[in-house]
């Protein structure tokens, strides 16, 4: 089932959020072998309530079975399909460093349904050589390829000096969304999206809480 | 100011976050060589409230000065200080796949005051090896390993199957934070913390944004 009537354009990215981790739950139930799961089940694996689970479902139609409950493989491709990660969808990346080198080696992106179909960079050394099968495109290129390779995404990995304009640029390409590695601040016009994975701010937060001598470890030892 | 005394035992982790965001603004506007910053205008930068930021800063001392607002470099040390990035701290990596290995080659860690000084894996044909300079143990070797390079956090980056028990023997082994990139619900008790970095829910979040046909684009086109 598509999301292409108007109900389904309404889904709010809360909804979107809980789908995700639905289907995380039913794909770790699917490789444990469990064909069926009851709703007050389900929501109780993944920390909703069971009304919560029900109405997020009933937005696009019905999977359950009184007796036997959801099934669980069924559920989990349609919630694929909702959130479109049964496709291959075109990402560019911009910024060959560490980082981006990294992932356009990390095969997570492919498994869900994302392809790094090119890589940019400002660098001259980089420009024009092939990273892990993607070729390194010029920055000056982005419009030209963005349009070519059709890339309604971008992942950011390139120093936070004129992050900014590429994301501008990229807009008027056409690009939809953004996966921000970089911390940096970015601001896109309604309609599109940035989402930022902030492993800095992760670590210092851990470093902090490591640090913490005080910490309740009863439990622990 | 080290946070060794009890009041600064009390920061809120919601403060660490704040904290790490003004510290990232601070050395932004310290590449850009902003050498004072009014807390009004900082705040402003960060999206929060003038009050909310004086209060964030007036636990751990004073850093203003009326005329001229605060030092930019001299907050942005301080606030390391506080976070504890300021001196290196070693770090665990379990799971030596694709993303553990794209970690491993990732500066971000050092340049944030982690050091990875291990990794682990079940894998046998990893096991002894070096990756990125850093060896490759057994698993078995999880509490022997962490008591000798006493190493505070784990990063995990394996399979989810058993993920938890890798968890368990951390924390039994003293590990007190754990930087998880598993699409896996972790448990640990009180006095130890999983930070989520989720990047598969990232990618279908985008995904599904990036197939919305209706959003409004006036802005961008």
């Amino acid at each position: 089932m598509a999301p292409t009537d108007k109900r389904d354009q309404k889904v709010s990215l809360h909804t979107v959020e809980r789908l995700s981790v639905y289907r995380r739950k039913l794909e770790e139930l699917g490789t444990d072998d469990v064909e069926y799961i009851h709703s007050h089940e389900l929501a109780a694996l993944v920390g909703v309530t069971p009304a919560q689970l029900r109405r997020d479902l009933a937005s696009f139609g019905s999977y359950g079975n009184i007796s036997r409950g959801y099934d669980v493989r069924r559920m989990s491709r349609t919630i694929s399909q909702i959130i479109g990660t049964d496709h291959i969808q075109h990402v560019g990346l911009v910024g060959v460093g560490d980082l981006g080198r990294a992932l356009l080696s990390y095969r997570g992106f492919e498994e869900r349904g994302f392809h790094i179909a090119a890589a940019f960079d400002v660098d001259p050394d980089k420009v024009g050589r092939v990273f892990a099968g993607r070729r390194c495109y010029a920055l000056e290129k982005l419009e030209t390829v963005i349009a070519d390779l059709q890339i309604p995404i971008l992942v950011l990995t390139a120093r936070p000096e004129g992050l900014q304009e590429v994301v501008d640029r990229g807009v008027k390409a056409g690009v939809r969304s953004f996966l921000n590695f970089v911390p940096k601040t970015l601001t896109v016009p309604d309609g599109c999206f940035v989402e930022h994975i902030d492993i800095s701010a992760k670590l210092e937060k851990l470093s902090f809480l490591s640090r913490q001598d005080e910490c309740q470890m009863e439990t622990a030892i």
